[in-house]
């Protein structure tokens, strides 16, 4: 189906053949689409504009945001397509991927997703629409699975506490890395030492982390880890267990040598084989990291999926990203949030030494669940065929002449032979091995592969099938002896019936964007539209693995391609890397690049990164990645950067400028007129611009960082392009840069044709980070047009507007800009209204889940305030549904017996049937705006400080939950 | 992948690489997925057995299930597949398909199912798991859903008062004609004029119907319907508008005609040309009828799509299927449940002249959920842009000298032309038309015709595009003028995001299987996996056209080929014809079987159809239906067939006997032993034995109806094989005979593929019924196996006895076998406690509600009893807590103040909040198990009969939600 204009119109009047109706008459040039994705109809515009007192949207946009900035030309993209049109074309690029079995392994493998979680989960918008749980009231289901997710990683790797998730393997390693930095006694210049077989993505990862920090990385064989540190201190050491040769190394007195020298030791381990194999805290592991793709994810061309970490007791308060924990309501109960929050980037700003931000949430729900649905005796039997089909085909092999290196494995070979040849040979037969170099071929058995598969293997070796031996061909000392998964909720849900209500009772506990408005500030809750969720479960771009040859994967490369293509014209940059697979990642990705891109200038001396005030935390903490030095400038009494403390900074510092990091429109959700005298600015003093692209949300098509004087930005995929929140992740943080930092973009070991070959290396695992959902964000492009990117822009400058202007004889609305229009987003000012009557932002956005709604960003970016983003997705009755609430909360505080009530609030349906002794009557507690789609917290205000002090971070025993 | 056991298994005793692991060790023979949908564990199991005192299963089933008529070999089908290899096979089958663009319309047309409502509802086991809504105030949502759909109905036809739909178009003409024979003040001998532009297959359907009833069609040009009739009486006329060839009619002086003579007029109506062309309603008629497909249902091969009908004011009581209206809960507020309910066959019985049961609640839900997402102005550009396609063609047909025959159109164009080379070229483009004959070629438009697909057509008759006027080819009187769909709720929900929040409030409302068990006697609501319903959604399935090319439709028909040749395997049967769309049209064909049989050996008095007291109603609207005469046998104490009685009845009606119809086990959950007797004794008297396959789910593989003396034997696949309920359809009822009726199975006009050529004709629109759903069926055989099929039946039959056994010492259970069992439900006998406490079987369904349950069957077959049917699939936890709720609210019969609970029953969280002036209190009232999993009605109990005496069947207005 063509983008272009169908040739021959049957009446020129009529809506044409190839698009059906529109669903609002926004406009003839905008698709169809565009009035399914924006909320308010032209009718509401018209009345939204009246209130805020605009005539049109462009007189609107026009006040708003900054002559000086506005682009004057339309984005040249191609013309939108219908829903069923971009459904057919995807079909067309997904066809041009081939599906075969793939035996490369490498840290992906083939397995089997259980078809109740797909559906249930991954194709569900309870579970894939939710946002991060901040707000643990509502989201103690997904809370509860991401219990049973650490539950899991810390019971198969020993390790009593494990993280919510990291973004993958690759970068686990790489935090492993400073963790044990933090953690280790050892003097500052002391080595990591390198396990020679350790993934190679990973230690590529590795690599261009350490660069960057200045960690000296020494790589081979760690038999003897003395003799390769050359006597120097070792602060932490790196293996892979088993090795990505596929064999299984005896770790022990490594771990014992290590731990003498004051270091300590990181296992990257694979949770299948540890199913089997001794855990790697039995031999002495400090740390356990790598990823939990084969637990039930879709391998999608590299990502995403879920990372994890695991620490031995007394390194919880130094694990990097998200850490679910149990502690209790107000009436007692068990209750899930979020623990040791204190650690987060957002809270530690410039003292962080990890940026993780968002995690993959969704993927390690899905992981969770495949551990529920199997169970121990389940998994420990999927890794037991695993491992027969391994010895099958070694049997086989060695009885055949031919050489197996690999003596003691789980799943994966290293086989002397002519790789071209075998690879050909088994490529015939539909089945993917790897090529270590001409003469070794790397091979990895998974859950998918069948006998068939296995007998094209042998016959691509030349050899026959004989009887495998019984049993596992490793040694006792080497057998999982201690027990896992032994909580109840791991030994219950058997039955499919079983499964589903489980995996229902837990989404039914949570409010997502499929119940209601969840108007965050800078997150952008966005329509996630069924038609760009679809082709991600499509099994032509979910079973790729991301080493596949490139003519297998034409079709997700034309993505890509395309993708990067519309990125760069409507953020105005030369190139974009879709690596990064968070923002946090892409932050990182874009200030290595203006790093690197000084460095090969010879201008080593700038390193010095200013950051405002209001910036996110994360940026602070990727710039001190990245090498940098932060300096903090001031926030003007208006909300934007203090230009006159800019002009001081960057007299002070202008030799060591190496850029200035600026979120546009702010963090405090204005457009700043001073953007592009700043950007004047700090090129006139040799820096490079950083523009933040969180907020892109509302310049696309109205404004260019490119244009305006960015040189590089990241974008947030999961908020301006409508890739879901996921509950928590993925995200997909892609960097785009002008075309002098080209050069310097991210690239891949095992991917010619992911990056630069001057690139700064690999910053993700995989070659193009999370490829298997950039269909959503190439569909949201495809659907929506330049002109529908652009509505949807000016929509969401308009609700946000009508927001402020609707609250402000409420609340004080704290930044505007100088027309007094904000941008996207708006901050209630509560400071004044706690002062005068105790009622605090805590109050407001717990109470506002008494009336059905996710409450806004809290405390970010000024304490004591609400930061409220509408997007364009909301339509205009949701969205007085909030005002009202917000205005009928302002009444509450106003009297006593209403102010005890937000101090109690949420409240519950079960403390609705018990006693009640409060000073307001029970109908205004939980219906103070009616019946209708009401949302019930299945927990009250959750103590989060209690569950810091008593660390719980996996499944608790039933008896907890007892009255 | 193959289906036969690999041939090199890698290690002995590890589970073999192409089957993942078993969730549970229940029997090395069992494939894996056996173990996902039963529910109990092997040790479930074990403990089940004990507290009903078998050591076994097998000993178990022996005891119950009569010797006489057990099956002696195992079931002889295909070795269980895994669940990725099932659906690697039907891939493999889907890929047999080849989807082309259809434009044959004749009743189905390519529509785009709106992806949202794909998504949320027909991929949604909150909808798809529901049962039917006879318990009102767990079922709003789709109750909600439903009038929305007789809304749709109602408004675009005119005619105020539109059933809950049909099953088809077909049988709603086949509906009309019996509702107009009731309604008319004609003679009996009366005849029906037919117009010969109906759809060929609802006029076949027509004949069949008409056939068995004794009604004489008349059939042509009904211009001047007085010369048709040829002076006799006529009760009514049927015509298509449009007609067949596309023509549109002016109806106006017919309905005058028909009227004046007495009798009445039905529209078989195209709505979505309704949107645009006068309504039948305004020209005269007294019903419509028609299908919504094309409102957003694929075509699926033919069907479940949802028919409708709909009545001038005076006929709602006439109305057959089921109709949906407006009425209040006990504290007053609005409330929707089924109405009229006395008119439904399961309580008319003999009375009764339709036998229609299940509808197609699934498709009404998304044919309702399409008029919400599109509303008035939308379904009119929709409209208004097929006829702009059809004009378009028209207009070049014409300019280039084609002839064309229809010249008052909307969609639809019969055109003279070499048909064959017509086709043949339009295929060689990708689109489908339809030869009438040799000279003439029907083609029809849709929402999904692309500018290309008309080019490809004009191509096809050798023409060039030509500039199409613009407006509509029809003069004024046939515009339409009125206004439809203006209800808020078709006006409201135009974002996706507003569409999604609908779909997923009205699922919240209501309970079905992924909350809890429904114990419905039987029903059979046992687990309807994902992996069987996975392929009925990929377009290779669901974009067939019924009556495209068999080259197209390979991979379909497989399915049906193999499904049927494992049913005949499963019922020891010969022959099986899938077309039946219904388990009521399934009964009719195979009773029409026999009475065609019957004929066919000159046996022409043969009428008499035997049925038990205790039988399902719908066995006395079939018999009566295919032209039988119902004489009731007796039902003796223990709840079987009276044999003595029989034996009476079959002297009596020794020449007449045509048949006896028994449900095996019985309608009271019993294996009777007499079952082989009675079969001698009607055979011996020359009649047939017609078993009702409701309950194969209790003796799969243990015994076969085939075997032990049926002729012929209905079954639903909606029960015993896996088709979801969706809300009260759609449902499946295969009819399967032995040798001698095969050639009196149905057949079909447009496909001779589709049954035997001396069959009694077509009992359903579509050649295969509901074809688009036997993947479901199909894949829960290829998953379970013989062995598998064969344990579910005994895990049935022992949750049923561990039921029985637990509650008996509770409640009396009504009957048993011989041995004291059940088979696969038992009745639970109220009758007594009701007399002592007061405390109806209504009083336990409602509060069941509180309990978290769905009611079980109230009053059928017994009144006064409830009948539970846990199914094989749920887990004994399950079928505990449930257990436990029955306990627990016979202890609350005992004691006054929980009396007044239960006739309170169920409880609102709305109440909870109100002033409490019950003698309990609000806790026992809303969480007498506990909060977990909490469901919350959205209504109190609802007053049926208030409703049905203030009849509102369409949307209500806003204000009357209002306090």
């Amino acid at each position: 189906m063509s983008s272009t204009t169908p040739q021959h119109e049957p009446v020129a009047e009529q809506p044409t053949p190839d698009h059906p109706a529109s669903p609002d008459s926004a406009g003839s040039e905008l698709s169809a689409f565009v009035g399914r994705h924006i909320g308010p109809r032209d009718s509401d515009i018209a009345a939204m504009l009246e209130t805020v007192g605009y005539d049109s949207l462009d007189a609107l946009v026009d006040a708003a945001v900054p002559q000086g900035i506005r682009t004057q030309t339309a984005l040249t993209l191609p013309a939108a397509d219908s829903e069923p049109a971009a459904i057919a074309e995807l079909r067309e690029i997904a066809a041009q991927n081939t599906v075969v079995t793939s035996m490369i392994g490498l840290g992906y493998y083939g397995t089997h997703t259980p078809p109740v979680v797909r559906r249930n989960v991954l194709e569900n918008p309870a579970w894939y629409t939710a946002y991060t749980p901040y707000q643990p009231e509502i989201s103690q289901g997904r809370l509860e699975a991401l219990l049973n997710f650490q539950t899991v990683v810390s019971d198969l790797t020993g390790l009593p506490t494990a993280g919510a998730s990291l973004l993958d393997e690759g970068t686990a390693v790489a935090e492993a890395m400073t963790l044990m930095r933090r953690a280790s006694k050892t003097a500052a210049d002391a080595v990591l030492i390198v396990d020679e077989h350790l993934l190679p993505q990973s230690a590529s990862v590795l690599a261009t982390r350490a660069r960057s920090l200045g960690i000296e990385l020494v790589t081979g064989d760690l038999s003897d880890p003395e003799a390769l540190a050359g006597g120097r201190a070792v602060f932490g050491a790196v293996v892979q267990y088993p090795g990505a040769d596929g064999q299984i190394r005896d770790w022990t007195e490594l771990a014992e040598t290590i731990h003498a020298g004051g270091g300590l030791v990181t296992a990257a381990a694979d949770l299948l084989a540890l199913t089997l194999l001794r855990s790697p805290a039995e031999w002495g592991a400090d740390v356990a990291v790598g990823t939990t793709q084969r637990l039930g994810v879709p391998m999608a061309f590299g990502g995403p999926h879920a990372g994890y970490m695991s620490v031995r007791e007394g390194l919880e308060r130094t694990l990097p990203g998200r850490l679910v924990g149990v502690s209790k309501d107000e009436a007692g109960a068990p209750a899930y949030r979020l623990a040791l929050q204190t650690r987060e980037q957002h809270i530690r700003r410039e003292k962080a030494t990890s940026n993780i931000c968002t995690s993959q949430v969704l993927l390690a729900v899905m992981a969770s669940m495949y551990a529920v649905w199997h169970g121990p005796e389940g998994l420990r039997r999927i890794g037991e065929q695993v491992h027969a089909k391994a010895r099958y085909l070694h049997a086989a092999l060695t009885a055949g002449g031919v050489e197996v290196v690999t003596t003691r494995f789980f799943d994966t070979l290293t086989v002397r032979a002519d790789s071209a040849a075998v690879l050909a040979k088994a490529l015939e037969g539909g089945v993917n091995l790897w090529a270590v170099d001409a003469e070794h071929v790397l091979l990895s058995t998974d859950e998918s592969i069948t006998t068939a598969d296995l007998d094209v293997v042998l016959d691509a070796f030349g050899v026959s099938p004989v009887e495998a031996p019984e049993g596992s061909v490793w040694e006792e000392p080497f057998q999982r002896t201690s027990d896992y998964l032994t909580h109840p909720v791991f030994n219950t849900h058997r039955s499919e019936t079983q499964m589903l209500r489980y995996i229902k009772s837990l989404g039914d506990k949570d409010f997502a964007l499929d119940r209601g408005m969840i108007p965050l500030g800078s997150c952008t809750m966005k329509l996630n539209a069924t038609t760009e969720m679809e082709a991600i479960t499509w099994p032509e771009f979910a079973a790729l693995h991301p080493f596949a040859p490139h003519d297998q994967t034409v079709g997700s490369r034309r993505i890509v391609e395309e993708l990067s293509q519309w990125l760069a014209e409507i953020t105005g940059y030369h190139s974009v890397s879709l690596q990064p697979n968070a923002g946090s990642q892409g932050e990182f990705a874009g200030l290595l690049a203006i790093r690197s891109y000084h460095l090969a200038n010879g201008d080593d001396a700038r390193t010095i990164c200013l950051i405002p005030a209001s910036a996110h935390g994360t940026n602070a903490a990727s710039a001190v990645m990245a090498g940098l030095k932060v300096v903090v400038v001031k926030t003007a009494p208006d909300g934007g950067v203090d230009m006159d403390d800019l002009r001081t900074k960057i007299d002070k510092h202008r030799d060591e400028l190496a850029a200035i990091m600026v979120t546009y429109p702010s963090t405090h959700g204005v457009y700043e007129e001073t953007i592009s005298e700043l950007c004047e600015l700090v090129h006139e003093a040799g820096g490079q611009v950083y523009v933040d692209g969180a907020n892109l949300n509302a310049i696309m098509g109205l404004a260019r960082p490119g244009d305006f004087g960015g040189d590089v930005s990241h974008l947030n995929l999961h908020k301006t392009f409508c890739i879901p929140h996921g509950g928590g992740g993925p995200g997909v943080g892609p960097v785009a840069v002008r075309e002098h930092l080209t050069p310097h973009l991210p690239n891949h070991p095992l991917d010619a044709l992911a990056g630069p070959e001057s690139g700064v290396g690999p910053i993700s695992a995989a070659p193009y980070g999370s490829a298997g959902i950039l269909p959503i964000s190439w569909a949201y492009v495809r659907l929506m047009g330049g002109a529908g990117l652009t509505r949807s822009a000016e929509v969401a400058v308009l609700n946000a507007n009508y927001v402020a202007t609707r609250l402000r004889e409420h609340y004080p609305v704290l930044y505007a800009g100088e027309t007094g229009l904000v941008a996207h987003e708006c901050i209630l000012d509560l400071r004044g209204l706690t002062k005068e009557t105790g009622v605090t932002v805590d109050d407001v956005a717990k109470r506002l889940i008494d009336y059905g709604f996710h409450a806004p960003t809290m405390s970010f970016p000024v304490a004591g305030t609400l930061m409220v983003e509408p997007t364009e997705s909301e339509d205009k009755g949701e969205v007085d549904r909030f005002i009202d609430a917000m205005i009928a909360i302002r009444a509450e505080m106003d009297d006593e017996a209403s102010r005890v009530m937000l101090r109690n609030a949420p409240h519950t349906a079960v403390e609705l049937a018990g006693e009640w002794e409060h000073p307001y009557d029970r109908m205004s507690a939980a219906f103070p705006s009616g019946p209708e789609a009401k949302y019930w917290p299945p927990v009250k205000r959750i103590d989060g400080a209690f569950g810091d002090r008593n660390l719980v971070c996996s499944c608790p025993p039933p008896e907890a939950f007892e009255d």
